[in-house]
């Protein structure tokens, strides 16, 4: 990649003279900052701002290693073959007209992509802003060149940008407001070879990248881009865009991208350890956080000390640090005797801080620089997070010997500072070059200290294959199956599947005569359940063919002859130990066309629709994941167990999550698998009711691209 | 309140020379902007700033109507006293030393209520920032000065803000960063006298003032807040401190209040019509869009038109739209018509619009005014959400006649503007001065969209007292109910009280024998539910009092025993008909110290603890209100009846919750009601196990306060 990023020489087709056009603005930026040979190409001109200008890339003497190409996308693929010849290893294609305009953009495009896989040239976009690097002046972007006057600060965050608008409108943005540096800003567009996970990759090894920040609409390789994240030292946070139904359709209308499901994504995020963001500027704002703190903290509870100059403000802060699960910290009888030196007699000292009593006695600095002092040294407390104010009463003073000492420290800081708009930027600008994340809310302050202390970071990286030793115990029994017409396999049949590969279910058994189905009975014990199972019927209850409480042999005649008269058509009837557990549970396996094969965890029963309470994992998933899928569901009080219920065992729920992405993992043939209701039963896990869907030839073929072992 | 707001003469007692003394600053401000006479106090000097200075209010000449202080707090009684001979009708306390530092300066602020109990005198503060008018000019405050430098830009949002430093900080954040307007601040401090609910009676009188926005710390007569807020015709928005533990406790330290519980604070807001803020400037960007738009818009739908220069921001835009439940506007055919005619041919009419191929075509004016005219004029589109960009890319160009024209349309338009700093302050004053308000985060625009369209507005006041009709059918009960020793009813009791009151209960019989359970059992119908009632025990199931699923005359022996032997200490035997309802719920009712007697619903079972799913309301509710609780539920869709289950019947359910706060309010001595489980059974709700608190003495005393009928 490196001749995308520090190349040798540029050849820039679709250079002209005209300002108001893009190959003038990427030339202006390439002049403003390319240290290297730069070669306009473009028949019309012999020269243009004094270099010499090339009819063809063929023409363009060496050194050169990188061309920019912005002429109409009809022209593009000749420049390429001609960058082929010419033995050009990298293009960056910033013109548009391609997959995002249509099906002839959409020919184009596939046109592009035909000549990089056979050719092995390497192709950047098209539709898209290209680079933009603060650090090394490489513009390589027909971004106004006004970009230069604002001054490109250099900083150690990185962006990946699917929406070239959008990079260029928050370069912008970012340079001009923010008073935070950036490293390379990565505008991909319709990503027809170069793609996030290949750029991924350099940046996580690019010593100037601390963080990065992706925007996308589409992850095609959901896989790799999880492997790749979660391998990665460096923090990553990534806004995905089209999460909803609208944001969806609006987003294939877009870069022609798919999205995908909201919670597939969330989950799989957060299982590769990605900090998810909703939107730019708070992407942004968790990057700079990272950047400034990127290694996680010694003590991950996240106990915070509040200095403020208003009680008001401290208390929405104390607010805001419980509701995010962070805790405000206790101060230490050491903490509280430092304070009790700057503060007046009657001040109580409590946590959030109030240190204006105190700044009016002794001044802002002093006070500050006690109190700053104390909580550094304090124990028990992991991160600071201080109010500032530009503008007066006492409180401008320089604070950067402040943000100095806090840093020695190595705890975490975070400022948040309103006042005077001057001097607040003159202030966040000092405080910002020690290191120190300002911002003007209260809760993005909170919400960028929860990044820091409750991201999921794993200990081992997540891998897409298993060497699965997993084979059904039965293997005739799952080859009848395959061979069966149907692609839904009924109740009975699914959960004896299950039971080969390890999963508990109920007793159960397929009765024939009332004689049976009481002999069945009598071994699992009063009460059962009794069910008709007919071909094609998925909502049983609602056929009426589900009776349950039954605890007498008149009742078992009773609902043997009431299933069968339900069932004109025919149907087996099952009868089934009644399972009365604590918790219903809804467990399942899918395969999703980003992220391939997924576990789900989901709150059961009725309330599985009302609350949509789920949670998704990447198969396969380890103990830890199956651990951490329990975590993220809403309801999970109910799992440890509430007033004197047997808890959950989170191993045997565990077993059964691991063993459905393996399941789906070994036998490709599964489209999906629902286990509802998952019962639990003092605290063991035990499938009652489950179906397993085959996949059909049609879904076999469209999901050949995610590529599962 | 008047002579608060509009003086005509102002007696500063503490007038100093000393330029970093409040008494400065207030002088200063008001000879900067006070056209009245202003007579300084201070025994120390015979003038200041060429004004006679006096050595008590005493000796000041007519006209004068109002007093501020700044002089040490133990110095204020004395002052007071001489305003009250001086007869001037109010005094403006700004200087701290009172219940904030602790026991003495509680007595200290003791002494202040006394007095203007005792004497009529209206005393504002004290531990405050006073008055800032933008409008008026008036600045009754130690702001520093340098706030007339950043200018004061009229406006027509006021605030009422508890705590004095925030008051002040974010008057100069807003003033100098926001570009937005204000009218009234009301820094109110401790509050000895002058509150919130006086402020805001005059605020939503006062001519200058659209929207109200108020930061609290407590809110001591809850009713009579509401009672104002419901009845307001201006938007009102209120952030509430201190409602986690955390906070709670910072507040109680801090303005010395107590803060409520959070689920009621906001159960009884939104009930009010209140919008509920958690940040600042939430709460400012929430009022300035409340006052652009004060009035309901036309369609509660809220069906937003989204135009942006970057198909990214749309799809991120779209997805907080869908996510907040509003909706991404189908377009009309007629729209679509006029944006093809300004649209590249290839590309596709969606919404979030991408105006960005057309703006290539056209330019950025034209597109703009073509996209934003046919969304006007759109019947489907209630609201749009326009993107904007300063900084190049042909976006830079004059919004105001644009904005000027969306406001002849009446439509609610909120923009976002990213871009070059310099140049987006310039669009941003433009855009904001034809009324419409800009935002920097999309998340936040849309948040102030919802607001516009979802807030609670109540078609009729909120009445604190009712005329209620109720009584105990059986009044006898009620009169042995209260003369027995213990607070806590058991849950026969209460049950026989709850139907009493009409509330639908559980068949059920207290038996003496094996035989008269059966009896009742026969009544009943199997399955039945057997319980032991001992006193004191609450959690009977924890203690193997409960025996469920009893389906024959064997199992009542069997459980008529085993309850007998875990009730050593004697009890007694009930025999309930067995409810298998769809859904469990919980309702209930208690007095909060600041809103007084309230109802609650929830979701009843496991759930109740593990989701914490819950709403409030103050009694008296309406059935609108009732509804509103169930609508508030976040598990609401339970309610509504879930595949083919039957729905909840909404008006017997609202029956309920309206008697459980008719019951309250009618029996001062009930302290605590709890069903749980409320059963839905075929639709309609029966309250299964039940428990009524009485109140203890100590109890009735401390909540003598709230005014309740």
């Amino acid at each position: 990649m490196e001749y995308f990023f520090n190349p040798k020489g540029i050849a820039l087709v679709g250079a002209t003279t005209k300002p108001a056009r893009g190959g003038f603005s990427i030339l202006t930026n390439l002049l403003k900052g390319f240290a290297g040979n730069i070669y306009p190409v473009n028949p019309r001109y012999s020269s243009i701002e004094g270099l010499s200008c090339y009819p063809s890339v063929l023409d363009v003497p060496d050194p050169v290693d990188l061309a920019i190409v912005f002429v109409p996308g009809p022209l593009v693929p000749k420049v390429i073959q001609e960058c082929v010849m010419r033995k050009i290893p990298g293009v960056m294609i910033e013109s548009g007209g391609f997959s995002e305009t249509g099906d002839e953009g959409k020919k184009l495009q596939d046109m592009l992509r035909r000549i990089a896989h056979e050719t092995g040239i390497r192709l950047w976009g098209p539709n898209c802003m290209g680079l933009v690097d603060a650090v090394s002046h490489h513009v390589f972007s027909f971004v106004s060149p006004t970009i230069w006057d604002y001054g490109l600060i250099p900083g150690d965050v990185s962006l990946i940008v699917q929406s070239g608008m959008l990079s260029a409108g928050f370069l912008i943005d970012t340079m001009t407001h923010g008073t935070m540096g950036i490293s390379k800003v990565c505008s991909i567009g319709n990503k027809v070879d170069v793609e996030e996970c290949e750029l991924l990759e350099y940046l996580i090894k690019d010593p100037h990248t601390k963080a990065i920040g992706l925007y996308m609409e589409s992850i095609p390789d959901g896989r790799r881009f999880m492997e790749i994240c979660s391998r990665s030292p460096k923090p990553i946070v990534a806004l995905k865009g089209g999460k909803s139904r609208k944001g969806a359709e609006a987003a294939m209308s877009h870069t022609a991208s798919l999205s995908g499901n909201g919670a597939i994504i969330s989950g799989a995020m957060s299982q590769a350890g990605i900090i998810e963001a909703t939107d730019f500027k708070q992407m942004m704002d968790f990057c700079r956080t990272l950047a400034a703190y990127p290694s996680l903290p010694r003590n991950p509870a996240g106990r915070v000390a509040v200095l403020t100059y208003s009680g008001g403000a401290g208390i929405v802060s104390a607010d805001f640090i419980e509701n995010m699960g962070l805790e405000v910290a206790d101060l230490s009888w050491q903490t509280r005797q430092t304070l009790k030196s700057v503060f007046p007699g009657w001040m109580p000292i409590a946590n959030p801080v109030d240190l204006w009593p105190a700044v009016e006695k002794n001044g802002g600095e002093k006070t500050y620089r006690a109190a700053v002092e104390a909580v550094c040294a304090d124990p028990g407390v992991d991160a600071i997070f201080l109010h500032l104010f530009a503008g007066g009463f006492s409180l401008n003073f320089d604070i950067s010997p402040l943000a100095a000492r806090v840093k020695e420290f190595g705890k975490p800081m975070i400022a948040w500072l309103i006042g005077e708009r001057k001097q607040a930027r003159e202030m966040q600008t000092a405080i910002q070059k020690q290191g120190i994340p300002v911002f003007r809310e209260i809760q993005r302050s909170v919400e960028c200290l929860h990044v820091l202390f409750k991201r999921n970071k794993r200990e081992t990286p997540w891998c897409s294959s298993i060497q699965s030793s997993l084979t059904p115990k039965a293997s005739d029994r799952w080859k009848q199956v395959l061979a069966m017409p149907s692609n839904s396999l009924d109740e009975h049949v699914s959960k004896q599947i299950l039971a080969d590969f390890g999963v508990p279910t109920v007793p159960e058994k397929i009765i024939r005569s009332i004689s049976e189905a009481k002999a069945a009975a009598t071994s699992f014990g009063f009460p059962i359940v009794m069910k008709g199972i007919t071909p094609g019927v998925v909502h049983k209850t609602e056929q009426g063919l589900v009776r349950i409480g039954i605890h007498s042999n008149e009742m078992v005649e009773t609902a043997f002859s009431a299933l069968r008269a339900a069932m004109p058509n025919g149907g087996s009837i099952l009868v089934q130990q009644q399972i009365n557990g604590s918790i219903e549970l809804i467990a399942g396996f899918l395969r999703d066309p980003q992220f391939g094969p997924c576990v789900m965890l989901g709150l059961g029963g009725i309330f599985a629709e009302a609350l949509a309470d789920t949670a998704f994992a990447v198969a396969p998933i380890s103990r830890k994941d199956a651990f951490h899928l329990m975590d993220q569901i809403r309801a999970q009080k109910v799992l440890n167990g509430f007033r004197n219920s047997i808890p959950v065992n989170r191993d045997a729920l565990s077993d059964i999550l691991i063993c459905l992405g393996e399941i789906g993992l070994s036998c490709p043939q599964i489209q999906e698998i629902d286990i509802n209701p998952l019962i639990v039963c003092n605290g063991g896990p035990i499938a009652v009711d489950a179906s397993i869907i085959l996949a059909t030839d049609a879904f076999l073929q469209s999901h050949s691209h995610t590529k599962t072992p």
